[in-house]
């Protein structure tokens, strides 16, 4: 099939394209560059030194003799989105070109307002494209677990049945979100979930779990084929940060009490998952959900299994929590869907923490420690503590 | 109280600003101007002369003695904002800035995006600003009952408590807006309650239902300190279109069977629930909703009333509806809330209809027949039928 990758450059973007690539499907990627940017604004650097996409393209193409199709521009120029469409005629639309840190968006105003006009904007381009071009494409949209919050019942995927005062109906989940980026996908799926209904587009929203690990069957061909590996508090994961502390030797920061369960997924299931929606697609009208994780952990468990299977003695440290979240709380989250289609998942293993100490050893020399302590936090600066003109940057000048 | 109203230029933001002056409260309006722009785009106008704001606010003090303060600015650019409220410093912000119209949001791709960007952007660099300035601001927000879309269950004042597996929580209302006007304050209302969470802003969300009348007590105290009447197909509500058409002798269009279920308000009732809400505002920290209409009407029915009260016989005539709505369903909304706090309701009333009547026929050389029917269909025109670049303009150039 014809598959369009927006954010083909990104953590995710690039094994998913080459995923699909590897399977035989024509793949086109789109990207902005703009996480490359995000890295310059913040002094970050994905630890794993990652090629241009041009090069990666190339690379990919002298590896295999496979083609992956370039388009580069931004979501949010809504000409741009139709010309690509319009060029490519995709089968299916994979969308992970979105603003995905929580602790970016929570920095200031302006990068709350680039984080949800970025996200939200571009996913209406998006679908009005997909109105426009050919409604029959298949839109597979990547959401986030954070949509749900920490409710105090079971979080299903997506749809909820409610009998209140005796009638019944099956409502969207109730959504509450912890931080303007997590609200931006809880926008982008009401917004998708009208155009299935009103347009009968046919969309698959992800909502997916912390993904870690950074390698999968394709991107360990050959160096210049390596996705990212951010470490930093903005951008990086948590198993990823305890892996590099614990190589250099600093203690496991654990936000709180360390509670904070959520759901998990290895690189290669994320992909592999993009390629079951895709194999089997939404219904016309259908605005389906899967949740898309494997395992849940608590922030504490991760952090003992890092600190048990490193070499060294590796303290945990417990430190204040920059987020507001609740650091003890009910978690049960389905996750049937994509079971059922066939993804067999790949179980957090001791293997896999051991191979991701050897490549943090290997680009040891490339860490910055100063960048994995959180540099925003929650709740901002409030009246009288900082003068407001200081507080509130313009949204132009962010992401420039 | 110092009271700041957003939107004070606008149908209810006008008549707000007058209520609470004359009330003795320090009033500041802030406007765009945006409302008029919209008018000069789509060939519009208000049926009852309006005039300027700063005349309005000058013929307010020629009349009573009270002084209207008046800010002149874009709530998407945010040091506009943060300057505002660090200037008048408010005891309680009424934002009713928000384009409101849903067919207007549903004309394009460009109308889309603007009234998402606009209400969505607006509203966050409203929070900023109210968590920089002063966090104990009380935040007084339209949203509106549309919000809820039409579930087959009871729709409750914003939060539901649900029993799922054997386990109960109160969580948000699900949402199933019906426009991407109607989205977008489903997007400010999950920004709002996060805001409210993170930060402990206290917010009121006023879900409200469909306005009707044009005069207060206020407004009626001179022909310059009337507001806006609305009766073309993009910014007009139902009644008044129906008395338009009726004073034309043009029969009453209704969308469909007409078994559309919406709840209605008297412009009297809004400007004192906003009253009540600010009397009685939120606690630090809560995030609350009133659902706030009086009473509830099918489309059908309000058809049916303006037909009986006309003194001609006015024909009801079944249109194609453009939007994309059930037009028989189960309706049933709560509206306690704000009765509990002392609104005392003005029921719709013959007397009300006939005193339209009289408006309309004083300025029936302004009616403009062309633009009472539809402009915009929820169904775009979809792929083939329309080369997309003449269907897709770019986002800028629609509303300057």
């Amino acid at each position: 099939m014809r598959v369009l990758v927006l954010g083909g450059d990104g953590y995710l973007g690039w094994p998913a394209a080459l995923h699909f690539s590897a399977a035989g499907h024509d793949v086109t990627v789109v990207d902005s560059y703009i996480r490359r940017r995000y890295d310059r604004e913040l002094g970050t650097d994905s630890l794993v030194p990652i090629a241009t996409l041009p090069e990666r393209i190339a690379r990919w193409q002298a590896v295999t003799g496979a083609v992956i199709g370039l388009a580069v521009g931004d979501l949010n120029d809504a000409a741009f989105v139709t010309s690509v469409l319009e060029r490519v005629r995709p089968d299916t639309v994979i969308h992970l070109a979105e603003q995905r840190s929580a602790p970016y968006s929570m920095m200031d105003q302006g990068h709350a307002v680039h984080t949800q006009l970025n996200n939200v904007v571009g996913t209406l381009n998006v679908l009005w494209a997909i109105a426009q071009t050919d409604p029959t494409i298949h839109l597979i949209k990547l959401g986030t677990m954070g949509e749900y919050g920490t409710p105090n019942i079971d979080i299903e995927e997506g749809w909820l049945r409610v009998t209140h005062n005796g009638r019944t109906d099956v409502l969207p989940y109730p959504k509450q979100a912890g931080s303007f980026y997590h609200l931006s996908k809880v926008h982008d799926s009401h917004n998708i979930l009208f155009c299935c209904r009103a347009w009968g587009l046919r969309a698959t929203d992800l909502n997916q779990g912390v993904v870690y690990g950074a390698e999968t069957a394709q991107t360990r061909l050959h160096p210049e084929l390596a996705t990212r590996f951010d470490y930093d508090a903005v951008f990086g994961t948590v198993l990823n940060r305890f892996i590099v502390q614990a190589v250099i030797g600093h203690a496991l920061t654990v936000y709180g009490a360390g509670g904070q369960t959520r759901g998990f997924l290895d690189i290669v299931d994320t992909v592999r998952c993009l390629e079951i929606a895709a194999e089997h697609p939404a219904e016309p009208g259908e605005f389906r959900v899967f949740n898309q994780f494997t395992e849940s952990f608590s922030v504490l468990e991760l952090a003992e299994l890092v600190a048990a299977l490193h070499k060294s003695r590796v303290r945990i440290e417990h430190v204040d929590n920059p987020r507001i979240e609740m650091d003890q709380h009910y978690y049960n989250a389905a996750h049937d869907g994509l079971l059922r289609l066939g993804l067999e998942p790949h179980p957090l293993s001791a293997a896999l923490v051991e191979s991701a100490f050897e490549t943090v050893q290997r680009h040891r020399n490339r860490i910055d420690p100063r960048v994995i302590l959180p540099l925003s936090r929650w709740k901002p600066n409030l009246a009288a503590q900082e003068p407001p003109e200081a507080a509130i940057p313009s949204g132009a000048a962010l992401v420039g």
